[in-house]
């Protein structure tokens, strides 16, 4: 019998050190029928829930350490692209045996993610039944700057953080034997992808817009533009390629990066004005994480892409439209 | 192909009198990276995951509106042990296939039921799997006064509201043909259990512990009794027992009702004085749901039941170790 009650302590509950002690928000965690938190002074709340289900987002085979990492890095994505700080999460875990391998390693990295993102697993379910992840993550913002999808403005940049398309790239490499640089880093882009969350406060104060890349590049910033009532001229000259995917793609680089999903890179719109005051910033703070201008926002729907040599339109909500 | 976003949109939005309008609190809801919320000043946020699997939880054939109702029920419930206000929830719905019926008579149904317990749905994540269903419901309480497991003291009154055993009983009459009122009444117990809300709000500030019954009062008792430090005398002539069960399950009534899980009925302990008090103010608000006094607090760990005429001791854990 699967007894979620030990399951949850002998896996899940840490060190006061690591969580409560660490999480000065949070009244009560694991341990009674709901955490408590005290949202700080002059916050909103902002969460997210996301699923993960075996042999959907990720193979029958993959390692339990590789699912902690893409679930919590999937999760927290979401609160990047709000320009928010994480605090806490929940797990609802449903899993089809009692594995003491398969729990340690899952908690661990779990454990080892959630430090990553200073973020504190404050609760769950566990129950039986097919391999199904669900988490709902939640982070503070101060009130009133929270990030949304729908305040694109005529003639701002459009920019993406990273490089686009390697999870689409290391999802095709999955099963492959290969055990080179370029495959292991492709891999990993799928397996174990960064949420943005540095970039994301950084440019709290500058974007207009902004949304992570769960569904590729033409949807989500065609969800940013059906929220804005806007639309979009990108180069396709300038979308962010990393060496890899040249390396393996080939052709099919570009395609992947405007339509492979879940690369959790940020797209975001920023005023020309304040583009150089973000660069500014950019360069003051040193950060890490590449940006590129893609784009501008236009008043017309759609999106059009500069391609071999020409302006071609295609329909915003993505690349099943798009005739190269 | 499930495109999770029509199917947010199409089933499960709704209009804004009835989500957004109707809660102030919410700044944002579907339709972002994140929802956004104010929790009130002076209240603290309190919230629970809970997941229901096909198969585990409730048979392969059962009806999407049962599901609604026992998934929101069961969560809501959590809440209610709190002494909390529930306000708002997401859900993470996974499902093998896009059934227009079943969406149909699931989202209306779940309108229903969170009409019915006041709570808003503002977000959630639409996977394709083996059906599984995932809400994290959020509420508020007045900062501090959150009803915790662990306040039981030596000499409190345990009481249990409505009556026990009767999803049990449910249960086993899922396959049943008959539909007679007393057939039916259980398996509405068991598919559309209430959440005792109203009772939390109202014993919260008479109650020294509280937990809603989801493992079966032993269980659940016991781990009011592991919190707080203690342990318990009950009488089993007084655990409440409806005659449905009584007609049904005979010998078995108690055992179920002692053992049987997800009643999603309040056990909480109070103080002999306040159980005075309690008392008034049950009959002052015409409080309707029953509320059955069952046993008292004791020092020493352990349950101790009165049955068949003598004292015997049973291991606070559950029913497994028993012996009748």
């Amino acid at each position: 019998v699967l007894d979620e009650f030990s399951l949850i302590k002998q896996y899940f509950e840490r060190p006061s050190t690591q969580s409560a002690k660490a999480n000065p928000q949070l009244v009560k965690g694991i341990g009674d029928d709901c955490a408590i938190l005290n949202v700080p002074q002059g916050c909103q709340l902002v969460f997210s829930i996301d699923t993960l289900v075996e042999g959907v987002h990720f193979p029958v085979d993959a390692k339990p350490e590789d699912i902690a990492w893409r679930l919590l890095g999937a999760a927290v994505s979401d609160l990047a692209a709000m320009g928010a700080t994480p605090n806490h999460f929940t797990l609802a875990l449903t899993l089809p045996e009692l594995s003491n391998i398969w729990l340690k390693s899952f908690s661990e990295n779990l454990a080892q993610a959630a430090d990553h993102y200073q973020i504190t697993l404050v609760g769950g379910d566990t129950t039986k039944g097919p391999l199904t992840l669900s988490v709902q993550v939640q982070g503070f913002v101060e009130t009133g700057k929270a990030l949304l999808r729908n305040g694109a403005q005529v003639d701002d940049v459009i920019c993406v953080t990273g490089s686009l398309g390697d999870s689409r790239a290391g999802l095709s490499l999955l099963t492959s034997q290969e055990d080179s640089d370029i495959h292991r880093y492709l891999r990993k882009r799928f397996y174990r992808p960064q949420a943005r969350v540095s970039t994301g406060l950084l440019i709290n104060q500058y974007a207009s817009a902004c949304i992570d890349i769960s569904d590729g590049l033409l949807a989500d910033l065609g969800h940013i533009l059906v929220s804005s009532d806007k639309g979009a001229c990108i180069d396709s000259q300038v979308i962010p390629l990393s060496r890899e995917i040249k390396a393996v793609a080939g052709d099919d680089a570009l395609d992947w990066a405007l339509t492979g999903g879940e690369d959790f890179e940020l797209c975001f719109t920023v005023s020309a004005t304040k583009w150089s005051l973000l660069q500014q910033a950019l360069a003051d703070t040193k950060h890490l994480v590449a940006i590129s201008k893609i784009g501008t926002i236009k008043a017309e729907s759609g999106i059009e892409i500069y391609k071999d040599a020409k302006w071609q339109s295609i329909a915003a909500r993505g690349f099943n439209h798009f005739s190269s």
